[in-house]
């Protein structure tokens, strides 16, 4: 039986581009289950994809051959790839970190290629959507159980590009983090957990200032979720991923503060 | 073999949570069909969602296991779901009236239980995505052959949730419904049926007044389809549903309205 | 096994059409793998569906069942056809010219029959969403394997609607043609090809005038990705389809623009 393929990209669902890679994916894995994690990655946030795709993993079956799309380099000279993790799972995507906050939440990349096959690469090549040419077969003939080397090359560990974690910095009473990203509810999700608050002396704040570049200071008040502070207020909550997130119960938080991914901003105690 | 799952929520295809609800499911019945009816209800409008799950049982699959998700109390102590129908299908949801008007369409609920079985619930369970950590576990097992004590212990039926389906007021001359709902060409469905024109002696009317509360009044021609009116002109259509429907050729009528779902209309004979 | 359907409509995903369809598929085909190609087509245009289904076949499975859906006649008397092509695919849609383009690039149709039986059309039959009660349920009767005949009587090849490809006029020195489409980074498909530079004599220019009815006249630069171009200009290059396409880097050109599907354009060289 065919692996799950878990496909995730900034492609948006208005174009044929995911209808396509499907179609790819069928021709060579009929019987493979495909995944679509999301295809509303805000386009060509490679951050964001990256970010997205490591804080799902644990929900994806253990088997599972991942196919990320998130590529402002198609065209150039960075290379396609294909990663397998210490847990044994399989990324396929574009060299650019995209798949590297996944592969370190699956244990550490213990192997890697570089997609090159005249065998899994669809010819004419287009230089724009590699999705379909490069990334959607390879990642097929992998949950079809083709082993790795057949993809290309050995590729060293240490050549492979990685994105940072954006990570908090902490002080006494304060926490410096940024915007880790932002749903369809306006919820903003921090690159800050629930222990950095007891690590900054600020668990046992009933309310914290976030305060942003573009809009100034917001009043957060600790919640358990959006509904234990009135319509309107903002709250501070864990969120589905265990991530801090600020939100407004009844509106978006981030458009009253014209908040966006990547921004910085501080949380500290009030007075 | 595994029973194909029906899904349906408020989430959207912007961000993962569809996904990963695929995902969870996915890990538990690797071979199970997931329907996805659509994820573009109305954020949080429990109502509209009932009415559309509702609505689209007569073409489902007669052994689905139901899964919706359109959850304002997630969180708090609304309990979660899991019925069966007398015609064997199952559901599996918030306990606040979503499911009810689907259950109600398939013969009604013959068995319940409150979702609390250690074995199903995801840890740690998150206070805002009961999607991911119940409910789409819980529908999973189901979809495998667990049977419905296995989630958790029997629920009353009385002291389920339901919610009333938005029937018509009809008078003589007169019929005062609602806006059931509204959909992406901006045709405006109505909580009153065909018949309902003959009880209200309107059916042999070829032009209708539609009144609304911001909009004043329009005036709608009966017709088969949105093409036999003028460009332009709306019109009173009996919709793919069976429900009553006001449409305006070549345009948006609820945007000429500026008309909502829940708003209330009047319908009456001219002069 | 079932034979794959691919599923073409302009539905969008924000109502039940689609996933209604999925399920009438699903209780006729329970196996059938569903490619969702894309369901954003612009509302009721029939000749962009045209375009986006031909431009995708040579992605999708051999063995395909066709199902689009763009029907601004539905609910009058235009035929439902289902048409077997040279190829062995088959494909089922409204007779409207919408599967035309597709079943070129397959060789041709060799056969169509209008969908009538009464085994095949759900009962009672919907005006307006002829997808669910007569295409659905017909793609998926030809995926298990009913054959052809046993949807309706042939069809007169000469008889079915086409539409003609829209392709250019070539003089030397200028390339006229249209939009065929525009996707969601804004960039602009045209309905011409690399070799119709060479057949204008305009091969060999680094630098071409584009001229549009609403903007004006922008300089495009002859480019292989995107990214051969600074950020804000534009370019023209080859895009995934093959068609020749311009683009702003880091914008939307057809915003800039103001061009839409359909509009007619002129490629010429500066001064």
């Amino acid at each position: 039986m065919a692996r799950p393929i878990v496909f995730c990209s900034d492609y948006g669902l208005a174009d044929e581009f995911v209808g396509v890679c499907h179609g790819v994916i069928a021709r060579i894995a009929p019987d493979a289950r495909i995944i679509d994690l999301t295809h509303g990655i805000r386009a060509m946030d490679v951050r964001a994809g990256a970010a997205e795709l490591a804080g799902s993993v644990r929900f994806m079956p253990d088997d599972a051959v991942y196919l990320a799309v998130v590529d402002p380099g198609v065209g150039t000279s960075r290379r396609g790839i294909a990663v397998e993790t210490a847990a044994g799972q399989l990324l396929v995507g574009p060299d650019n970190g995209l798949l590297s906050l996944a592969w370190k939440e699956l244990g550490g990349a213990v192997r890697s290629v570089e997609i090159t096959s005249e065998d899994v690469i669809l010819r004419p090549t287009s230089h724009t959507f590699h999705g379909r040419d490069v990334f959607a077969p390879a990642a097929a003939h992998l949950a079809m159980g083709a082993p790795l080397e057949s993809l290309g090359l050995d590729v060293e560990a240490g050549s492979l590009v990685t994105i940072p974690m954006p990570g908090p910095q902490i002080a006494d009473g304060q926490i410096r983090c940024g915007v880790l990203g932002i749903d369809r509810f306006g919820n903003v999700q921090l690159t800050a957990r629930e222990d950095d608050l007891s690590r900054a002396r600020l668990d046992d704040k009933r309310e914290l200032l976030l305060e942003t570049d573009e809009a100034g200071v917001v009043t957060l008040t600790r919640a358990r979720t959006f509904d234990d502070v009135r319509s309107g207020q903002a709250a501070l909550i864990v969120d589905s991923a265990g991530w801090l997130a600020a939100a407004m119960n009844g509106g978006s938080l981030a458009e009253a503060l014209r908040i966006r991914v990547g921004d910085p901003v501080v949380l500290s105690p009030i007075g």
